[in-house]
């Protein structure tokens, strides 16, 4: 019979994680709802969508331990709209009914109970790497590569971001990955320990990804804790442990699709290029947005977009570049995404032939390195 | 065949307005476009979806004056993206092409005949009434009356905001009523001048209200004119002009909706009594929102709400009521919405029966008034 009392913030915090991953619709009545498990000094909130679990625990004054499940939605709600100040008892009567109070206001909820709670994914798993990253970096590598992840569902190896151990000079790195095959994000860094280059990469879901990746925003600096097991990835920051499985899939052998012999090269400014690629959009149709990139051999580009019912735009910068003149398609919102992740003022640009993928790199800085399939234009 | 030159900044607030009334998708291409008219050291901008008619004039050096239209949205993105000191060049190349230059930028758009575009409505109507009032008062009437507008498309004479002049003691004051037959507003102000009490009232339809209201906020402390004529009304701003369409149609005798013998009486403070209301609904059911008042007699107000699928909230506040123990079943999100309107720091609420409608005013400050009608609760 559970019976605590909790300071408003610290159950606002608790749930504000855990309540994301619960699924708004759910037809399986105890999915709507998130696990309370009250115990010494701490209580831990549980929320699942039956991939990812997240257990954040708090500390709280515990009078009789125990576990119950409430509606994670009406729960967060509740302590979102208490006054900062407000302390909260949350008492099991028994009977389906746990009694919420604070202040004047008093809340009875209807509870399931905790043993009709989906079992938290254990670590009975033996696990393949245990590495320690800041999480501020652990973030940054997620949302440079989350804008090429495929929502194809008949593609389901590529939903996700694949996470791979590699060899490079500084020593090994945790890298990255994702593609749609039309544009791909690889990125990189070798400030992580325990990365092992002996074992398979995992692809972590886009949800899990994107879950991850607040969290380990919100943990800026402070290491945050990665074990990746044959079937699923848990990671921990603070009193926060986030589980989730991993797509059961081979991702396909990305490194094929990077050119390696594309040598017409152009350093291109990133913001100019940007705001000129955002610029001509404006007369995008529904049915294209692709642009042309004309280089005209004397450090001329020309940026061009046509709309097949009429318009056009044409903007023109300055770039470093060698060579004879030379145009080629692209999509033009593609093309936005990966110089909003390049990083870098300057961006490299090297091409090998219209018909070919683009590699387009940071000038300098890191090691990122994202690839885009041509397009046709008129 | 219309040249000319114009700062960004002037270009986006032309466009800023004006496409706001364009509709997004037009099955008449015209209605898409504005329209350009360039004499003098002058551009006007109209934009109009056939019922509101907004026009706004900006200084620009003109090369060569006409008129031409250009569709709204690419021609707002433009002026959007364009750096902060742009020079802006528009010029008419005849054969349905406007070029459009900035820096290096160059856009080609499709342009339709200037002599297409619907004709403004004109003033030559006779009119009822002119009013000057400060834009912030304006404002204050249509954003404490908006919330009240009915959505029933078959109730048309509902779908706007009626505003009338009224003989008060402080003089002839303007009034704005809107109601959907659950809820009703009454907001006034006297510090209105030209407003005339022996014209009949107009509906304004909701899309006006809510551009009125807009341009008139952003004029704050300054006065705006507005004349009411039989059909339509138009409001000057500075050099922006509105001519709206009313609607044609008879607003109901909405003073015999408001009860006049309600004398159980409650004064409860808003921040506390809305604070209850919105804590109580987050255990509301997607098929009730109803909470239940009960005043126990002793200067207790308490907040009822039930979910039929199970859970309760209850919130207990203090008030000022004299009288038997009473209690009345009312919409949740009604109730929210009159509260965050009512003003000052005590609602004023005046019930009869459970069965009838209740009054809610302002404790003192202004004669803003409020009908709210009851719900069965169980």
């Amino acid at each position: 019979m559970l019976s605590l009392t909790i300071a408003r913030s610290a159950l606002l915090d608790a749930l504000s994680s855990t309540a994301k991953v619960v699924e708004k619709r759910n037809t399986i009545p105890i999915l709507s709802n998130v696990l309370l498990h009250a115990e010494g000094d701490t209580l831990a909130v549980t929320g699942t969508d039956l991939d990812i679990y997240l257990t954040t625990r708090v500390p709280a004054t515990v009078t009789a331990a125990g576990s119950i499940t409430l509606p994670a939605g009406a729960l967060h709600d509740i302590a979102r709209k208490l006054p900062g100040d407000a302390v909260v008892t949350i008492e099991d009567g028994g009977n389906g009914q746990v009694s919420v109070r604070a202040g004047r206001s008093r809340f009875t909820l209807g509870s399931l109970p905790a043993s009709d709670f989906p079992a938290v994914l254990g670590m009975a798993d033996s696990h393949a790497a245990e590495i320690a990253i800041a999480g501020g970096l652990l973030a940054k590598l997620l949302s440079r590569t989350a804008f090429a992840i495929s929502n194809e569902e008949t593609r389901y190896y590529l939903n996700g971001t694949f996470f791979v151990g590699v060899e490079t000079p500084e020593g090994p790195a945790l890298r990255a990955v994702a593609t749609d095959g039309h544009r791909l994000a690889r990125v990189q860094t070798s400030a992580a320990s325990g990365v092992r280059t002996d074992v398979p990469g995992v692809i972590v879901p886009r949800k899990a990804c994107g879950e991850i990746s607040r969290l380990a925003e919100a943990a800026g600096e402070v290491d945050v804790r990665l074990v990746i097991m044959a079937a699923r990835i848990q990671m921990t920051v603070g009193d926060t442990v986030l589980t989730s499985k991993l797509i059961d899939g081979t991702f396909p052998d990305y490194q094929r699709v990077i050119p390696t012999g594309n040598d017409r090269i152009a350093l291109a400014p990133v913001e100019a290029l940007s705001a000129a690629v955002a610029r001509v959009g404006v007369i995008a149709s529904e049915r294209g947005r692709a642009v042309k990139l004309d280089l005209d051999g004397r450090g001329g580009l020309t940026v061009i977009m046509r709309n097949p019912e009429g318009g056009e735009a044409v903007e023109t910068l300055d770039v470093e570049h060698e060579g004879a003149p030379f145009g080629i398609g692209l999509n033009g919102r593609f093309l936005a995404d990966i110089l909003e992740q390049v990083g870098g003022d300057t961006a490299r640009l090297a091409f090998a032939d219209p018909g070919s993928p683009v590699l387009i790199r940071p000038r300098q800085g890191d090691d990122a390195l994202f690839v885009l399939m041509p397009m046709r234009v008129a």
